[in-house]
């Protein structure tokens, strides 16, 4: 896979569809290497016309037609049972039959996963692609997840996910040796439930290739003291949705406070600069991938602008060339053992320490 | 309760003691009706000569001499082995005896709940008393537990939540009908687990005196779509701390911004009276209530100034006066009936719609 990588784009997905796809892979043409080639698929009396206008496109584009494009609001349900043949459907598809090492779509979320699921298939035995959220810090990005998927979490999936969580952090972010937390509470007398506190055993009693930090507290997700935060799809989907609410109500404060009257309206003209390099700032990543598919998929915000796009065909690249999926069955692979030693010191250690009389429970 | 409160006060606790509380104290005189009395616990030799410097005092304060400070950092096992006789277990003894209405401390949140819990025990069959973060919003506060003390929560203990919940917040806001949600994930395919969808068709089925919603997410914390906010504390804590990381994270992210150049600078002077409306705006209320236990005590934040410590104490007597802990009684009352009502329920939901093919586990 570190030659020639193909990108595989579903080019009707978004809020914006080709006409933020067709601008980002030109940009992306003119960034990324000459090896790297981008598979397009939908609507090609649409598509041929644009892309001709780019004479970089040339041998490094290919344009599949597609009948059919997934709305925004199918349900995933209805796009299983309708999806064939679409967009989104052709560009999962391409990854499977190992013409694309990577499919990117800005499409309908829920359909995209239900789609990649069914297509490529879970490794091990996760039952649903693990969401990751990119979640800025002062430091750059924390890899942030499940974010939503996977709402019941055993000792094993959390594992599942610091391993995957950590392959796709390098290979996105460029980091030797990505750090690692256990998201936990942070009260001296309650040290989690069992899930957490036997993750954290069996990461800490070593056997894997991974930088392990031990348990890191909500505000660590914006802090950056680690890198890759793993938590359940229930607690990471409340945590993220709560970082955005603060979010959106502290700067729906601010422009209310600086809005107020003569003075602060000067002053936020003046300071408009900054301001902006702030907005930015806060702006997450726009590109997350499903982790845990026998395959890569690339979710792009439905929102997205051309320059964001572009910037998730980068990440693909990365990806694609990277060693992303070896990486993970290595670390999988030793699993099985890590588990199965540490379940004899489970019971030793909830007789004792651990069985703290101050616990809930 | 509703004749003359008396607020029973740590006058030792917090990072500043009587410096703070002495004014905060001297504020509430004035501001609170004349009913209003004060049971001062700590260091007579400190607190009597800087009493004695406001009339008002006299008559509505009393100081009970303490020979002992709880420290900040101070165990919450070793501050129930050792902390008999000093300021802070006092102000909780004097609300089991029957003193004061409330007990309010600025000190160590750990070993105020362990005293808390051995002097006035547990109502119903909670093992630990609920935390309550009061977290504001556009609209004012949204009254969100557990924050932390309860770790695993199943569906009981998240109606019990919704009971005291909604009793404070009325008393503390002077709300009538609070509103309350259950907070769970959002997405389609996947309803949250088990107890919490268990906990909402309980609430649902109605028997209880309360104002419930329904399901609400991560961002409707800070939204204020409703007054009371329910989870279980691992979910609540690490929401709230990831709520508070990207508040400092926005922060010092715009004052980098701000100070970043000429315009900038300049601009911010100017936006400056906006900017601490809007930090003030921000700051979280100081005064957070133990739910749970046969009596009130009311936690202020250890850094709290003398104007925040007259709040808190301005909500310990609205909590004096109100009829939260009968209100609270009567919907317990109901609990039993509901849960084995419930119960058959239970195993037809599971088999039916609820058992949903794409949900997790």
């Amino acid at each position: 896979m570190t030659q020639s990588p193909v990108i595989s784009i579903d080019a009707m997905g978004g809020d914006h569809g080709p006409s933020v796809v067709v601008p980002a892979v030109a940009r992306a043409l003119a960034e990324l290497p000459d090896n790297v080639c981008f598979l397009l698929h939908g609507d090609e009396a649409v598509l041929a016309p644009e892309i001709a206008q780019h004479p970089a496109a040339a041998g490094r584009v290919t344009i599949r037609h597609a009948e059919r494009v997934i709305g925004m609001d199918e349900k995933p349900a209805q796009a299983l049972r309708r999806g064939k043949g679409s967009s989104m459907w052709n560009a999962v598809e391409a990854v499977r039959e190992g013409e694309a090492s990577c499919a990117v779509s800005a499409g309908n979320t829920g359909a995209l996963m239900a789609i990649s699921r069914l297509i490529l298939r879970m490794i091990a035995d996760l039952d649903r692609p693990a969401l990751v959220a990119p979640v800025p810090t002062p430091r750059g990005v924390t890899t942030f997840l499940d974010v939503g998927a996977n709402i019941d979490c055993d000792a094993e999936r959390l594992i599942e996910f610091a391993i995957m969580g950590e392959a796709y952090h390098r290979a996105a972010h460029g980091k030797a040796k990505p750090a690692i937390g256990l998201l936990n509470v942070g009260a001296e007398e309650m040290k989690g439930h069992d899930e957490v506190r036997e993750a954290d055993r069996i990461l800490r009693a070593g056997g894997f290739d991974l930088n392990y930090k031990g348990f890191v507290e909500g505000d660590d997700v914006t802090r950056g003291s680690v890198d890759v935060i793993v938590t359940d799809g229930f607690t990471g989907n409340v945590a993220l949705k709560a970082m955005e609410g603060v979010a959106r109500f502290i700067t729906g404060e601010l422009r209310s406070a600086l809005t107020s009257g003569g003075l602060a309206t000067a002053g936020a003209l003046l300071a408009r600069g900054a301001l902006t390099k702030f907005r930015d700032r806060m702006n997450p990543p726009p590109a997350a991938p499903f982790l845990g598919l026998n395959g890569l998929v690339l979710k792009v915000h439905g929102g997205a602008n051309a320059r964001d796009f572009a910037q998730a065909l980068k990440v693909a690249a990365d990806l694609a060339q990277s060693d992303f999926a070896a990486e993970i069955e290595r670390n999988m692979r030793k699993l099985p053992a890590a588990l199965a030693e540490a379940a004899p010191e489970a019971g030793a250690g909830m007789s004792g320490e651990a069985a703290d009389v101050e616990r809930t429970k």
